[in-house]
């Protein structure tokens, strides 16, 4: 019975409580309950600032059920008494996932009956598409409160972004872009006509190492970025010379098939070797023990490696003489927030093809 | 009878007291003599760390050069007591600029005998060449503690950090490099070839805009970083906005001769527009009322357009067009830290010839 694309989620913040409600002849039935705070956005409060992790909560699916499930209307209250408390001190609240539900399922839209109190805050889980918005099409209309991520699916430079939010476990909403012929509202949004963009409360943010920045500047939790000012430095002098690879990388890919192939691979080969040193002086990962704002830069490119290795027959990463940045690779791949993010070899493969092709596929993959 | 090449400047830290020497058949002569703070490097202290602004000095050299004028040696005292306090509750230090004199001045060099006692910070003016190191030449020995920035005389990027340099008051000693055949040991500190680069107690670091991050994160004073995260954002994507117009530039700059040379002129005024845009919504600087760290990353290319206006018939900049920037560079003019590191039109001029006809000039003006 349950439909994902149906499904709401509401925060109800600390201290207070409301009727959650579906329409007559519907029922309520709730997917998840948790009570705590996993972000710094949704109900803000002078406690919030003062933390810098935001992991605790507690499931609180089983207190909600037993009120809710199967009722048309029911009492949501948000506090700790009910709960337990899973972080003193810090202003937290109730979130919410649920359904209203038909018996026949004959019409289930028609079912909602989002008549909620007066101090809840409505995170409705829209089904947004993941398909491209291309030129001529209508710009799909913002959410208040709501993060949004001008992408586009297989852009290294925007998943450098979708790790950060992953890894920051912030909420938003994507809104893949066609970077060939670009929707109209989007040169609006960022005049350099490129992913990623961040777009919250009117403020417009890119150019992805920009971005992540300011995600990690208004999101303290899980925060990546070194302390000590030379460390900081020299990431973003490391970051420099990757874009030595990166230039390598994309003129080798032009020539693949061209007499000079040989010689553009070797180029990409010797752009490595700082980076092969780096990561050898360095640990496990960049960031040492863990992965750090520089890993997030650094990895989507050589995502990418495999794909170009097995489909293309060129390896621009030989393990004979990068171990230690295969390695890195491979645990990278390890790591949750990059997890989430990540395209398989054969993906890579078939969307490079369309993109050599002239009539790069934007949706390759989608239904 | 002062001759400033062979000046020593001396710190001794608050709460210490030394002699002060010269050679026997030698008398002192105080230049200059200060109390306070007015940078972060020397005489570390907790406190510190915890100050943001250090420009509080008091003169000291009546005090000091009554105890020491005319003598061989004198004591000298840094304490609270005898200069009053111009910083409570920060460590203060004495710094002390002096000359060792003979009567006939034959030999003023064997008239210095520094043989100060232990707890003196030695911070010698060396007098360094302005002439460009060339490829073959000899590595110019480093001073503990001594901050050293790797330049160019008419680079716009290290012109960056000499701003910062400036405008922060942080000693520093300059090595000038031609770019054109680079001496061995510089590619030792930047792979990338590149200036400007800052070295200091064995840390290197390169990229201008990462240096002047750098200076802001080690040197509290005179902080020039917007503190709201949105408006360090948005100054970075102006930034790299900017970057629109310095490719244009130099692309312009290669083309003056050509037949193309008018479409390329309009391409800088088009990639201008934004930055025309951004400085008539923010005042009188990127920073509003003040410069902040974006105007310092900006100004010096445009310090170049007045010489290229004049020497070579070219406005990429034309007041009708552009009339808030033309405004801005003028009010960047009168800024101290600006002033200091300035060339005039005619030095450019001379600079962009030599390096259009192939041998560049580096040490363009020099004796």
């Amino acid at each position: 019975m349950f439909n994902l694309n149906f499904a709401d989620e509401y925060i109800l913040c600390e201290g207070n409580s409301t009727n959650l409600e579906c329409c007559l002849e519907c029922s309520i039935q709730i997917l998840e309950a948790t009570y705590g705070r996993t972000n710094s956005i949704v109900c803000p409060h002078d406690t919030v600032f003062n933390s810098t992790e935001y992991n605790y909560t507690n499931s609180a699916s089983t207190n909600v059920s037993n009120a809710c499930d199967g009722k048309q209307s029911c009492l949501l209250n948000s506090n700790n008494d009910l709960y337990d408390d899973p972080s003193p001190g810090v202003f937290k609240y109730l979130n919410v996932t649920y359904e209203c539900l038909q018996a026949d399922l004959r019409n289930p839209t028609a079912c909602k009956c989002v008549g909620a109190g007066t101090y809840i805050s409505t995170v409705p889980r829209r089904k947004m598409t993941e398909k491209a918005y291309i030129k001529g099409s209508a710009f799909p209309p913002l959410v208040d409160g709501k993060l949004r991520l001008y992408s586009m699916r297989l852009c290294p430079y925007a998943q450098r972004t979708r790790i950060m939010l992953a890894h920051k476990k912030i909420p938003y909403e994507t809104v893949n872009i066609n970077l060939t012929e670009k929707p109209e509202w989007f040169l609006e949004k960022n005049p350099l006509g490129m992913v990623p963009v961040l777009e919250h409360d009117g403020k417009i943010v890119y150019e992805s190492a920009i971005c992540n920045e300011y995600l990690e500047d208004i999101h303290k939790q899980n925060s990546v970025t070194p302390t000590d000012p030379y460390r900081r430095a020299r990431d973003k002098m490391l970051l420099e010379m990757n874009s030595k690879f990166t230039t390598a990388y994309y003129k080798a890919l032009q020539g693949l098939k061209g007499e000079d192939a040989n010689s553009l691979i070797e180029a990409v080969h010797a752009s490595l070797v700082p980076l092969e040193k780096a990561i050898g002086e360095r640990g496990n990962f960049y960031g040492g023990d863990k992965p750090s704002m520089l890993d997030f830069l650094l990895y989507p490119h050589y995502e990418r490696i495999e794909g170009i290795r097995t489909g293309f027959h060129a390896d621009f990463m030989p393990m004979d003489k990068l171990p230690k940045l295969n390695a890195w690779v491979s645990r990278m791949q390890t790591v949750p927030a990059v997890k989430e993010t990540m395209f398989d070899a054969q993906t890579h493969i078939d969307f490079y093809k369309s993109y050599g092709s002239g009539k790069t596929d934007y949706d390759i993959g989608l239904q």
